[in-house]
């Protein structure tokens, strides 16, 4: 814990600085903090100054910074904790800076483009003593949460194949499309995938392999417009999706069992309802899961972790295991064979897998609490 | 045309033989001829006495024969075409046994085992002056029709990706287990997703990729329990489809256009209804096709085109096409590694891609008419 913030202080609540204003952070993270009760947004980080002078004044914040400013911003003394929505080849310098000025982060997904800087944010924040969490906010999310415990309980007996399609047109000019930044179909919705395969096979794949296609726009001059992926998994199961920054929207998952199926449509979303389709012996049932404030949970989650001193999951372990697979899947692209996931994926899985295990506890039903580390 | 066959006489009806009473013989084919006016089913081919005694007092059969008898079944001046029901490996034999005294075939899919066998069924049916129709029920069934007609009409936009899903659980003992007889679940229902995928892109596959796995299990020690394949279209489209023996029933597939997607739930079903879920700019329609004799429509369009002496389609050539996919993924799987498809396939297209076209005539508006030879 560093000075700032007292262990078991629950009166108080964590004063966060955004860090990059992109479409996400406004649409969905700065209207999420009036949804919650210990988290306060204090600060805007952005280059874009009519942004800051917009957003500042809709949320009636006090603090400003541009990123040269960012310094400022992290020794002004009225920040607990950064949540970075910047493109991803700035995750690790902005994580490690605020780490280096005991400064907490929550860092969004991908945690960044390497391995090896995931590692080095690791460590910063290890030997800061500062939280650091990737915002998978699907790992607070009630209908995903749900489709674990449905898979875990045995309802569709042994889950043996998952199957997803993620997709979404994404315009010229978005940062999404643009290596430099760490773009890309796999490294930005592909991990959603990737992550639902891991939480609800409760294992990490073997080996990977993928391929992509681009159809001759500009806008897939630099990254692919899809992917198609196989993720073989432990014990012979097998893992499949595609992604498409070029088709309509789709969000589906589908986890086959030896008895039955769930598939949820949509399944990535972080707005609007979430639905189930279970299929027992033939017989389908429906369930409506409804629109619940994502972010907020996540804020409300981290800055809990923040306060009572416990270890965020998802983990910067467990944001270090999908960038590994991803890697792996654009190894596998670039060289047109499968590619093999080292095995300290499935070493660092004792701590990680816990990340999207229930129950709740009783007194804050929207988070899920990590397992003991070490914990199955 | 052969002398039994007069050009243009709608009076009579075409004399089956049905060759292998396995399930699916049992269970759709022997009811469906009952629902047709052109098709008559005479003569029953097994080695099994007791199904011959009980299927042929139960439809009226006065023939039955068993596989040694078969050139008495052909001979017999009784029957004017077989419907192949055999396990895959016996299909080449007793199409070539059949076209060699004149009879016409329609024959299970996957057409045979080999590309070689294939062509060797080709080249009997040609120089023996009959027809050879590969019997892809969903060419003729309404939902199919219509998915093509969404997909073309341009309703979804350009259309990008495919994915399918299809999974049986087949119990131990099933010969679709047994390597010997040409099982596998891409032969077997991979095929389904694989003639989808070029049905709706109307187009060939460049180059396959497919991994298979199996749990231990006595009843997958011959083949695959499951597969996932990615298939490389022109044009960078993506098509992949997961296809298990061990996972509990789903027959699915999706198309993902520029502009909106269809889904198919279920796809593939030869008894019961399919439905289309078309997502158009997020707004969602259901449309149900009802209940339809799969079989009685191909019994009636395959007896339309030997008394009216037209090609059928789906033809040889398709059912080629299809076997040279299925080995070149068996072929990746072997490997590990992506495997080309021959541009043969390609080549072979335009004869072969009218399939599945519409509109059916007027006159019978459950079939498809073959466009004419060369024809997109």
């Amino acid at each position: 814990m560093t000075a700032a913030q007292p262990a078991g202080d629950n009166s108080r609540k964590i004063r966060y600085a955004v860090v990059g204003l992109g479409w996400f952070a406004q649409d969905a993270a700065l209207p999420a903090f009036a949804n919650t009760e210990n988290s306060e947004l204090v600060a805007l980080v952005s280059d874009d100054p009519a942004k800051l002078k917009e957003l500042s004044q809709q949320y009636g914040i006090q603090h400003t910074y541009s990123y040269d400013e960012y310094e400022d911003c992290l020794t002004s003394g009225e920040v607990d904790a950064v949540y970075i929505a910047l493109p991803n080849h700035l995750h690790c310098e902005y994580t490690v800076r605020a780490a280096n000025q005991s400064i907490h982060v929550l860092c969004e997904k991908p945690m960044a483009v390497t391995e090896e800087e995931c590692e080095q944010m690791i460590r910063a924040c290890d030997s800061n003593g500062v939280k650091l969490m990737i915002a998978y906010r699907l790992h607070l999310e009630p209908a995903n949460l749900a489709a674990v415990e449905v898979v875990q309980s045995g309802q569709i007996g042994e889950p043996r194949v998952f199957n997803s399609v993620f997709s979404q047109q994404v315009e010229s000019g978005n940062i999404r499309l643009r290596e430099a930044t760490g773009g890309g179909t796999i490294d930005d919705i592909g991990i959603y995938c990737i992550n639902a395969a891991r939480y609800l096979f409760q294992d990490e794949p073997i080996e990977v392999f993928a391929t992509a296609a681009s159809k001759e726009e500009p806008r897939f001059s630099e990254v692919e417009e899809m992917a198609s992926a196989i993720m073989r998994f432990p014990n012979e199961r097998l893992a499949s999706f595609t992604v498409s920054f070029g088709a309509a929207s789709t969000s589906i998952y589908q986890v086959l069992g030896t008895k039955g199926d769930l598939r949820l449509d949509p399944a990535y979303s972080y707005q609007g309802e979430i639905k189930h389709y279970l299929t027992i012996e033939g017989e389908q049932q429906e369930k409506t899961f409804s629109d619940h404030d994502q972010l907020a949970a996540e804020f409300t989650y981290f800055s809990d972790c923040i306060l009572q001193d416990k270890a965020p999951e998802p983990s910067g372990a467990e944001g270090l295991i999908d960038v590994r697979i991803i890697r792996a899947l654009y190894r596998s692209i670039e060289e047109g064979r499968p590619v093999a996931i080292e095995s300290s994926n499935r070493d660092a899985r004792p701590t990680t897998q816990q990340a999207i295990e229930r129950p709740p506890s009783q007194e804050s039903p929207d988070l899920i609490h990590a397992a003991s580390p070490g914990g199955q």
